[in-house]
């Protein structure tokens, strides 16, 4: 039974289950599902994952492109109460043994084609004791074998602040870190993306960023909320994206860049029609690529301001409000930018932006420490700097310099970890790892790094190839740099500001 | 200092206080203030409250017609925790007495025009120590007096369980009840009536109907969420209403029968140019109304089911969606019919309405029993039987037996307590009391009433003043038809099913 005020994730995944029974929930290829065999679906899921054993609690790791069953697992688990970790699918093993190792969790449900790749973690995660297939893969359960149930679930209380997801977040001196998105966060995420954006039962949103990430899940929830249809692409592929676009009638989506121009690049090569787009959700974009999204569509491009931490946006508008910010804040949100102190700054001052509200994630997995740090005086403390003028726009500057972040094409990377892997190769001695404007990615990784004296000349090349063989290969540095020494500050440690005014070029 | 996680009503009144400080955020007659002025105004009502010795959780009643100073009080109450307790204008003094004594508020603030209605309370309401006064009123402080202060205020730390309103409920058996209403249903309330109604930043709301009305608030605090404008009307007139929507271009507006018809019948005799409006909020209305309404404006109607208990809509939809329906579920609310033992019903068979979620009140004030009892099973027992269809859309059947209402224009009017006042009448036996269709209310309230052998035949227009003079106007009877005897059931009660067979027209 539920608290009497309470609205959690259950509900709104089984919100439409009878009166919107026959009518089209999701799309993946040639294939349509109801929201009533979704809900029965993911009933039968949830009984399945009881019956061996998962109760209240127990996460369940998932490592797959987008799918519809990506979605039963999601509706499953809001039902069941179990924590779902989503897995970048672009990991290397060793980052998923770091993330296995911290959310420990009870259940692995993986793609196939992601099946070998898991095989040499089975060992060392002794702590999972179901691996599920979503095929058929020798030495995995099969999930499709284990849903033959007839969906009968008792009622499990669930409140709001319980745990709903853990999504990994970029790893600092190498120690990712999980966030624990709860049951409420996810409500007030839906109804504030609702809100703004306008999502309502005739949207069909396009999810063509990974399922993992809180960017899709913030407009796929939404939709799903508003008893809308989600159309799914397993993978990112801009012809078909765009042919897609025109076949659905897409009117919903969302990118990073270069997403969207490789998408108009591939709609005006092979004349398909994107007319049916009202809203494209994203980070910043080329000014050019918007121009030529306005010229092909009547879509609005709504850029924001959030981390997997918010659940998604905390400042969100229209581009064209105020082109280069990241917007106001949402409705769900309250915002403050301080100095190091924590006390306010004056409009157009930078400071670091905290966030208070239903928005906020419940902890750090297992973090008590760290959580506590980020939430010093009832705030969450995000760690990025920005500037909020009078009007009320937020106005990106950087990340506080303890935790610098880069993000090529929307992915968080730290520099921390890709220095601590550059300087595990024979020939470096230091190593400084920033973000550089790109043209093409929003923002490159560049690094520049002192070589031992002694050691052969190193190749950039190598060096770059080197780092992408032991971490995702979206960590690798774009730009590589060679120097004699780096500056240092007065304590001997790298002047990171001085690196970064003489380097900070593409 | 507030929770991490919590979002309160003193959070949605101060939102705009930076960014949008100079924008407007009320009109009335030709006074405008800013956002900037009401955050400072509600700042200072709120210190000088506390000066007054007013702490959380204590009760400020309010008796005034619609005005920026109501809005100060309720953002004031907010910042505060104190609870504002919105009398209706329209009761008698001993129907404010009752309900003042149930509430038992340390401080009153009236309109001059109230004042001497509430002078004959000031002794039996010794609870009272603060009666002020929107104006100049002998025996009152002056309310305009108290607020020069600087607004400086501690922070008190709120959340959203903490009762923010009690609002006067129909009265059962001759006994009202409290509803309260917390900073977290009137959060809940504002986001759902935002995400469907579409209320913006450049929404014009126009408060028509009076501000003690959940009704009302519903649109009013909406429009404050979501940054746009209240324009206020001191109380409904038809002229004034039309020529108002005309000169402030309004976007937004709620009515009840027949203020929409009268509105239009304005508009028509005078020229007045309604097509700004773009929503209409309402209850039943005639098709007819509907139609002027469609020809005349853009502007959707927007019908919907709900009660104090749930803060205004339940169910919600543009009439055309499903006309004569109450609309489908609020993104913010479950819903369930059951019969009279919690049995879900099958679709399309009536059942009581039972609510669930951040929308349910919080208690019946003072009345843990009544509460416990309506909130039986973790789900809110609205006393409502309606149908719904299989499509999800609600239709309204009747008010369940025990406490049947009738809602003349939108008040709601328990069938009891009016039957009460006619069994004092000297000519009175029986009475028995029940709504009946009506063009211009909605729907009107008809007595059956045997009158007592050998008594002088009654006149029935006198018995109907007879009541209008104990209690409020919109109580008494519009149509009273007197009979010999009235049936009965076998325990010997009035068979009111029988009643209202034989006389269940107006």
């Amino acid at each position: 039974m539920m608290g009497l005020h309470d609205l959690t994730f259950r509900d709104v995944v089984q919100k439409y289950s009878l009166h919107l029974r026959d009518r089209t929930a999701f799309v993946q290829g040639d294939r349509r599902w109801s929201f009533g065999q979704y809900v029965d679906d993911l009933h039968r899921l949830a009984e399945s994952l009881a019956s061996l054993g998962i109760r209240k609690g127990d996460r369940a790791a998932v490592l797959s492109l987008n799918s519809y069953t990506y979605f039963v697992i999601y509706g499953a688990a809001a039902c069941l109460g179990a924590i779902v970790v989503p897995l970048n699918w672009r990991s290397k093993p060793d980052e998923l043994r770091i993330i296995l190792e911290l959310c420990t969790p009870r259940l692995m449900v993986a793609e196939p084609e992601f099946a070998e790749m898991l095989a040499g973690l089975r060992e060392r995660c002794g702590f999972v004791e179901h691996w599920l297939s979503t095929g058929d893969t020798s030495g995995f359960e099969s999930l499709a074998a284990l849903m033959k149930t007839d969906g009968r679930l008792e009622d499990i209380p669930l409140a709001p602040e319980d745990p709903y997801l853990i999504v990994p977040t970029a790893a600092v001196e190498g120690k990712p870190k999980g966030a624990v998105l709860t049951h409420g966060n996810t409500v007030a995420m839906g109804i504030q993306t609702i809100a703004h954006l306008g999502i309502n039962r005739d949207t069909v949103y396009f999810n063509l960023m990974p399922l993992f990430h809180v960017m899709d899940q913030m407009f796929a929830f939404a939709t799903l909320y508003a008893g809308g249809r989600n159309v799914i692409l397993e993978r990112f592929d801009a012809e078909a994206a765009a042919q897609g676009i025109q076949k659905h009638r897409v009117s919903v989506t969302a990118t990073v860049p270069p997403m969207l121009a490789s998408i108009l690049d591939r709609a005006e090569a092979s004349g398909w029609d994107l007319g049916s787009l009202r809203v494209v959700g994203g980070l910043a974009e080329h000014p050019e690529t918007l121009e030529r999204l306005h010229r092909k569509t009547g879509a609005k491009f709504w850029v924001g301001y959030g981390q997997t931490e918010t659940y998604g946006y905390v400042t969100l508008c229209p581009y064209e409000e105020s082109p280069g910010s990241s917007g106001r804040e949402g409705l769900m949100a309250c915002l403050r930018l301080v100095d190091e102190y924590d006390r306010e700054v004056a409009p157009g001052q930078p400071g670091e932006v905290l966030v208070r509200g239903p928005l906020v994630f419940g902890q750090y997995w297992n973090m008590k420490e760290e959580t506590d740090h980020v939430f010093r005086g009832g705030w969450h403390h995000t760690g990025d700097i920005c500037r909020q003028d009078e009007k009320g726009y937020l106005w990106y500057v950087k990340r506080k310099a303890e935790k610098e972040l880069i993000k090529p094409g929307g992915e968080n990377v730290y520099p921390a970890e890709v220095e601590k892997v550059l300087l595990q190769h024979p020939a470096v001695e230091e190593a400084c790892v920033f973000g550089v404007p790109d043209k093409e990615w929003g923002e490159a990784i560049k690094a520049v790094c002192a070589f031992k004296p002694g050691a052969p000349p190193p190749n950039p090349r190598e060096v770059t190839e080197f780092v992408a063989t032991r971490i995702a290969r979206h960590k690798k540095p774009k730009f590589l740099v060679f120097v004699d020494r780096l500056p240092k500050r007065a304590d001997g440690s790298v002047d990171r500001e001085r690196v970064k005014a003489e380097h900070g070029r593409p």
